[in-house]
């Protein structure tokens, strides 16, 4: 039977301009949906999870379209909610060569920041469910958002429905009153797998630590819930040219992936997505190290796909980390 | 020497649907920028006047292409502001057939929005100014954008400039606690050239009458200054099918321009705009008789340009008033 | 609680020249995905039926773009099967002026044609079921769509659910060696709502008549299921101009609907499923009569939207009815 | 066997703006390549006529491109000389409602303007021709030009080819000291088919006459080789909305087409060449009446269609002319 | 004089993603016409040859578009047959990065692969002829087809043309009842250079051997007719970053040829054509060695040009070869 | 207070091909307007600079989309002239790979090349200028563009403007009759910072020298006036893949900036006048070593950006300098 996964957080309509065009050039931008969390939601639901996604849109033709995005990947929108408040939104402009990327974000007085956590019944959400998805974006966002996460939180934790956080502080967020130590220890005290870096463990968990490994340890430490804690390691030297590789504390040891150079990228936005969707594929259906490898290798293709969602199989991310077709023409 | 024209208003940026398609459709949007008033500054300024625009944009780089926009047209941006908040946004769908055209307005919280009267040096703005031009849409938005049309026509008004106002009353503005009638006969009482339909008058003059002439001169009454009146009238048979035609009060008569009949329409938007800056210029130049006629002619053509700016020439306006050249193919 | 609709059917891609070229120029095709019976689907799931349509689709990413977009429109993929064949195809070259427009069709060993209908678990398909549409193109494909066709109309017969047929004769179908005598009685006979013009009723039923009213109650008396019969008159003045009205037998009398004329059309593919949609919504919700007028104002709205879908509220339908908002600039 | 045409003229690139876009706004532009005899020559070879078209491009990448744009309609591309000298060119902005279109004509100092009749081997060019086409455009372009025209005019008549010539006076060429007065004459006396309205003959061949049928009498009694003459009559009541009509004088009396009305007008550039094209196919294959209206029904469908050159076939002129199939969707 | 070429094979629709979309994402297909034997006569056309190609198109517009762009290339389509059938057609995702490149073939049922060779005049088609190529792709399609290319191959070597075979074996193909080894040596044993991979010689000629050089001193022992082998080694690292080298066997020793980097492949789908095309350039006009050397810098131009045909320049080419120019931006 | 820069040369209308293609494929063209001194103005007008650019456009639409892509950028086009002439053009057809790009011009008899230097007022344009910006490419169009120049550079000179003049010496101009050695000291002798390389030496001051520290203090003894020296160097590995660096001299002593690899490059045209404008703001504002190093990094962000127009701020050339966001998804 297919598992059942739940997401809950914001989708941005983005706007990208075209032919790495800045923006103070653009005429015209193209236009899709995405969000961190509903990105899973698709990639998992792409490899034929029973996926649902809990958000908020506005309700005029703007959040209609961003609802019938997230039907045609097949995601369950039946905890979608049409309220009060504007579209988020955020500019995207592709950087080149040595010229790094932007983003404008435009998300302030959205309707998922203004969304109210009364009007979800979190029993009902949860029912079946088999996995649970948040980040710490939400939390940054309103404090009604910060509200939400932790209702849904608690009540999948109630039900024994494993849970994974994308901790993903953002400095330029939180800025309602809060701060990430205020909220996210909460969260993370009903988490199982947990995508942290250095920073992350730094502003949201109190964690001041260089060494991983060790900062792994301290977290199952502090929370006792934790089982898994994974992060990747992106070495940019170019806006077309990265590298990518990632690590998995598993509680023991900390497993590293293979690395991948990635030339000629052609959209990272969702790439930090792909992977935590790659490692809670894998964590279902293989071994820690198989799990990893599969995360990051997910992430990876993600990168020469255009917008937010990484259409891949699980044959094709497979391939790729056997090394099986590589920049061939499979006729 | 070329007469110099003061405008002040939002502009926003306008995300147009393509092919007629529907939002729910659309995967991209052309981009243009917009506002009343600033399409006032941009018609005049195509046909030589010195024209200059007060207004504040976000300090980002949307906010820069909206003001690189205004430079191309001509229009002298050193009143431009760059300030806190968003950009102010619209959504347009445009019709077909018997199917209307929708907009859908993101303007809340625009930096021009929460824009402060006291950042402008109104005496300097009016130096050696010839007209302003104000619209309904500017105290409509909020308290301070309220106080800052106050203050220019005020300023406008005690430097001896001529004013003219297109009332333009919406309703679905006028959400920050006053009403039109709290603010409009403050400004009204300055002007000297009033847009204004029934509904006008009724919602922010309070002048309730059925017939336009009798309108006229009750308005006159209440505020001396005001010299002429005027309005178009639109009849929509379809998206793409309207008649227009307009009528001006000079104090005495009311003067009826041609009929136009409109089919193939591109864009309307901006049709009001550009009857407004046909009509300063043929007050400027002309009787009022061919005043009204340039005013509708203009408008007329505009509705053949995609975008919000009408790209037509005086000599253009002219050989439409004439029925040359119409349909023709000009080698 | 929403109504269940079933509809089956061939979903083909369709690639669309660009800007009225001949498909002797085109060089870029945009592709929608449409099909008769999925149009229907997808407008009443639009309505917030509860919509899921039977269809099959080659095992290729076509195959599941086609699906998707299903699932956009909100239609249940469940009985979507993926099997051998082809993605069945069509080229539209969109006419101007006089010049008609142009389909070359390339359905063919498409992977609909050859499905088997013993695939499909009919008593499950139609649990829950209000009503299931089928049109006179399926049984026209091949034999065992044929079959696939005579087996849903008669299980779903037997659950008691309402049914519609588009009857829709295409004399360039048939090409199996069946005639449309041999097949259409079979499921006229259990059907409650027609679509039947008089060719239809000549080619499918054997009813030569001109008396369109004299030709329903002939009907009516070889198939006495029949409830409704209905049909639309086009008249094409030109590519961009055509008019239409509908009429509807319903047992006792012919009704007539309004007169539309409609001018610079967008597309007018899908608009008969877009009467038959309205019908059915009609049917359901309202008298005969403002059934019919639903139905024909949402056939007009569908020629103003391009695509094969119809993206109209049930609200727009309702406002074109009274004449409200035409051709507005709504804002 | 195929009749073989031989036209002579230069084809200029045409950058069109997009989406009724002003000159002033455009940054990107369509290209195609079209020239008045040219365009016949398309049409004739897209019936199926062997043709061959005598020209000169400049010897880099904009040429070849031009020549394979011949090649790719079926045109004999031997007599193509690449030589000294710019491609011409010309800038079309299409008009919309009232506004008309507009034309920038950059054809100065291009190669065919500057080509050199004695390049051509006249006597190879016209073996087996059955036709010859000049229009008055070529001998208004330069003194070379003109020279060409005559010789190819000599000696196409010393083979006894059959000559038509579109006189088309345009003011604005004419520019190197000579007048039509000077040039035209000398054409005209060779040919047999003429296409001139009442100010081509006032200026090219000094015929002042109100009376089209008297002023066909006069040209004749001047030029007694000419075996017709013929002209269209434009009325444009909007850039979207023409009617055409045409007439022919066949040496005894004025033979009238039916008139059409032509609403949404694609492109009508071409229109005229369309026209003469499809007199040409008809003088050749019908009465003198079916040649008149084949030629009027095709420039009425070429209005229809993108760019320069006519797509249409044969049969599609006679069903225009039968009404056949008007403004259908052709399954 | 011109070197005559003919070549047969099938001309497909290729219908390609934009912007490195994935088919599952693509809503829009930019159209070109290729196939491999008909993309070597377009590269021997552009180079001055003169080319025929004998192919069979659907009778439709598609088929006619298709003819058209023979034609642009300069092809003499005389041998263009119209008759039963489909368009051939094929989908291309272009990869990016490590993700590879998807083809998704449709081209059962055309009207080449149903093409009856008896309708050819293969006396005529020869006349004249220096040269014909065909491909392994054809023989492998159909029957029929596989006829088609029996009877052409002997017609041209009863007439001494020399005859090139790019053997190609594809193991999707072969689908009608015969093995490659059933017709293929019929094929080979009256050409004169051969293009062959180890896996060709294996399935194609029975010859299993680990060294090429040994192979194809096999093959030559076996089809005394062969004069020369070659085949090119690509090693892909990603989608956009190949490596291409070329071998040619002159009947006594293996020629290399230079080893070029591919960065930033624009297009590589036509690139083994542009080698084949290449070699029959070099064979006719220059030593072996700058043959070999010749067709591989035609490759490796044909990558950086999207679509199916290598529109370069000799010229071109031999700087390649030269190292001259290269990356530079010539003014 | 701002800096004021004069500028003086051609601006054309650049045409580009799309997605890599050949002129040979092209169908549609991208225009932006360029010139390699309009550049300097527009990069330096970005950097809040006073900038105004003396040239001349043809009276007509393509002129005043010219003029209002130079008010666009922020320049004051006071002295902008609309004369006599075409509008300059030229088309670029971008590289790929080994394949070089490649520029068709098309600027002879435009109405720059014929414009007539007692039309401008220099007294007039030199007041409170700060500096003044020629090239090479200027002189080398006509006589009386050469004479423009030098009245130019006289004027500037006499009011003790500095002056800056990049040599560019290109072969393919200079077809007046006239040496670059005939003009060029002329201009020289009164400019302060020369851009040239080693064949600008010899061509333009006579200076045969392997080395640039020689040839740089042989240039300064020939020209007293100069004081600093540079260019750049730059390596091509393939269209998409240079290298780039720079070399000052600062009358003693060559300073040599950091090495820079470019890979995915956007678009090189303007790189060289993104260095000149980094030149003069560094020179402007910082020491010789940190003023090359801004030129340098701002030549290189440069060839990030679709375009002639260099769209970077001050901050980001600073940040290329220090190595800080490169390649980064700035939010």
């Amino acid at each position: 039977m297919q598992k059942r996964i739940i997401t809950l957080g914001e989708i941005m309509m983005r706007f990208s301009t075209q032919a790495h065009e800045r923006f103070i050039q653009a005429q015209d931008y193209q236009v899709v949906f995405g969000g961190a969390e509903a990105n899973v939601a698709a990639s998992l639901a792409h490899w034929e999870f029973s996926a649902a996604h809990v958000t908020a849109f506005p309700d005029n033709d703007l959040g209609k379209a961003a609802r019938n995005y997230l039907r045609s990947s097949g995601i369950d929108t039946s905890y979608v909610h049409f309220t009060e408040g504007r579209m988020g939104m955020y500019f995207l402009e592709k950087g080149a060569m040595q010229r790094p990327s932007k983003v404008i974000y435009d998300r302030k007085y959205s309707a998922f920041s203004l969304f109210d956590s009364s009007l979800v019944d979190w029993e009902e959400v949860f029912e079946g469910a088999d996995w649970f998805h948040w980040t710490g974006i939400t939390p940054a966002i309103s404090a009604s958002a910060a509200l939400l996460c932790l209702d849904a939180v608690e009540a999948a934790h109630r039900r024994g429905v494993r849970i994974s956080g994308d901790i993903n502080y953002r400095r330029n967020l939180w800025q309602y009153g809060k701060s990430p130590l205020d909220i996210l220890p909460e969260l993370i005290k009903s988490t199982d797998v947990i995508i942290a870096g250095l920073t992350d463990f730094e502003n949201c968990m109190g964690i001041i630590e260089e060494d991983y490994a060790e900062a792994c340890r301290k977290a199952q430490e502090m929370f006792p819930t934790i089982k898994k804690i994974a992060t990747t390691h992106r070495n940019a030297i170019s806006s077309s040219h990265n590298s990518l590789e990632a690590v998995l504390w598993n509680g023991e040891e900390l497993l590293r992936s293979k690395h991948y150079d990635m030339h000629d990228i052609i959209d990272r936005v969702g790439g930090g997505d792909a992977f935590m969707a790659g490692l809670i594929y894998g964590l279902l259906h293989m071994s820690d190290q198989d799990a990893l490898e599969f995360a990051v290798a997910s992430s990876v293709l993600k990168h020469s796909i255009p917008g937010d969602k990484n259409y891949v199989t699980v044959e094709e991310v497979n391939q790729l980390i056997k090394g099986e077709n590589i920049g061939k023409l499979l006729r």
